[in-house]
């Protein structure tokens, strides 16, 4: 079994969607890329637990792709075998009252990774430069000051808003977050079938609504927005990477590649040596332990 | 009784706190400064409902100052006429664990003020360029990556953190926060006679800390670190005020009328118009009441 090379992945400079692949270049069995991702995700909660017992950095995992794109699957499969107490998963949905009498990323600070965690964002902060970029009218509901009209939300608001959020990702990372930022890239015939899916099958009946036919509508204008707050927000301390995402198990197998391999880059995270008095006394804690009996 | 002139607390260019006064130069008695601070907050307490009505804006009011510098009293006062449901008194004490495995600026993000409401922050963010800046060990309870001894936490470590608060509220600024920051300026002969009384009066014993001897020992490195922070952060749209501080009435009257004429300066903070179909039928809604009779 290879190594997945995961250069390929990471957006270092201005990208057109249109001409990144949605297909994977594996030629792998399906059977092949689930027990990789298996072995990958073992590896990873190995990982897990130095990260846990170090202490110092929270590890921010961030994914955005279009509807029936696979992230709720992607986080069950690749974070499968780790130990729950240290991933903690926050689906963002349309935002409540709550959220809303507050500026925009405070939902998201309060979920950022303790020390020695993960975070995973199903959906993220980016959704204020894509939903609401694709629907402008949604900035009114926030209630921002300045913001009377539609007409108000012109360029320079959006360009305020990606230098908002790199100087968030900056400061976060400066402080001992580690960024990772997912687009799984999805074609839009690919869309048409797993929307076919959930309808056909009645047990996947419930995650459809006639919502997702009006936004796949709009694929053109999300393309365009995921393709601009990539090209604005992909920095080497918070980078972006586009994963193929057409085929289910290879996209899973390529992020916790990405995963694995750039966190075991960071060599200081490993459990803390005992204190050396501790260390010295060992032998005398475990005689104590032995009178017992 | 005259307005009070607020121009001249508004640190607008680099300061030398040595040279602004601690104490105020009005001539006023005590009764007179309380009379006048009660008419001051009733008239916050009338901006107050405007601001809860519009719900558009919240206010952050930042107070930092030597130990015995007033602010709890002045939070007691200031505050006094406004309605409980819309002030959110924050008091920062030593970090917590679950604090220190955040970033720093993480437990005063969320305490951030709703849309409509006040938040103050008794003592603030800025305590991690200060108290940390005069005990730079206390930073590696932080549990930063980069931060292996005290002498990692150099100048180009100070500079982020400005750098990155800085960032913060012009984020949080541009997003309908309004920030005001207020250093009470004690003189250290003041603080003097204040610690005595904590010590002479048996009902302000609980307040005295030995703690506070030692603090008081680093006057100096701790009027350098506010100087530098104030300097460094003090901007149009989040400005520092130097208040005196060594008349805890005349202080408390300053704060108040800072706050009340820089508000009152947002026009645009009113209750919202009704809805226009539902006042012309207001008339129709009043019929099906009277008709209950």
């Amino acid at each position: 079994m290879d190594t997945i090379d995961i250069t390929s992945y990471k957006v270092t400079k201005p990208v057109a969607l249109k001409s990144v692949p949605t297909k994977d270049n594996f030629n792998s069995s399906k059977k092949v890329l689930e027990k990789q991702l298996k072995v990958t995700s073992k590896e990873l909660a190995e990982f897990q637990d130095k990260l846990y017992a170090h202490g110092k950095y929270g590890v921010l995992v961030c994914l955005q792709g279009m509807d029936t794109a696979g992230k709720d699957s992607l986080i069950r499969e690749v974070f499968k075998e780790l130990n729950a107490r240290g991933v903690v998963v926050h689906s963002f949905k349309v935002p409540t009252k709550l959220e809303l009498r507050h500026d925009y990323l405070w939902r998201h600070y309060i979920a950022l990774p303790e020390r020695g965690k993960f975070s995973v964002f199903n959906r993220t902060h980016y959704e204020n430069v894509l939903v609401t970029k694709v629907h402008p009218e949604y900035i009114l509901g926030e209630n921002l000051p300045d913001i009377n009209s539609v007409e108000d939300v012109d360029d320079a608001f959006w360009e305020k808003r990606y230098r908002q959020i790199n100087d968030f990702e900056k400061h976060i990372t400066e402080n001992g977050t580690l960024v990772f930022k997912f687009f799984l890239h999805l074609s839009k015939e690919e869309q048409r079938k797993r929307l076919l899916r959930r309808l056909d099958l009645p047990q996947k009946n419930w995650k459809f609504s006639p919502g997702d036919l009006a936004e796949r509508e709009l694929w053109e204008a999300y393309q365009n927005c995921y393709e601009t707050a990539i090209n604005k927000t992909s920095k080497e301390h918070a980078p972006w990477y586009i994963v193929p995402a057409d085929n289910k198990k290879s996209a899973r197998l390529i992020v916790a590649s990405i995963l694995l391999q750039t966190l075991k880059k960071y060599k200081d995270i490993k459990e803390p040596e005992l204190d050396p008095e501790i260390k010295s006394n060992l032998k005398s804690y475990k005689e104590q332990l032995e009178k017992e009996a």
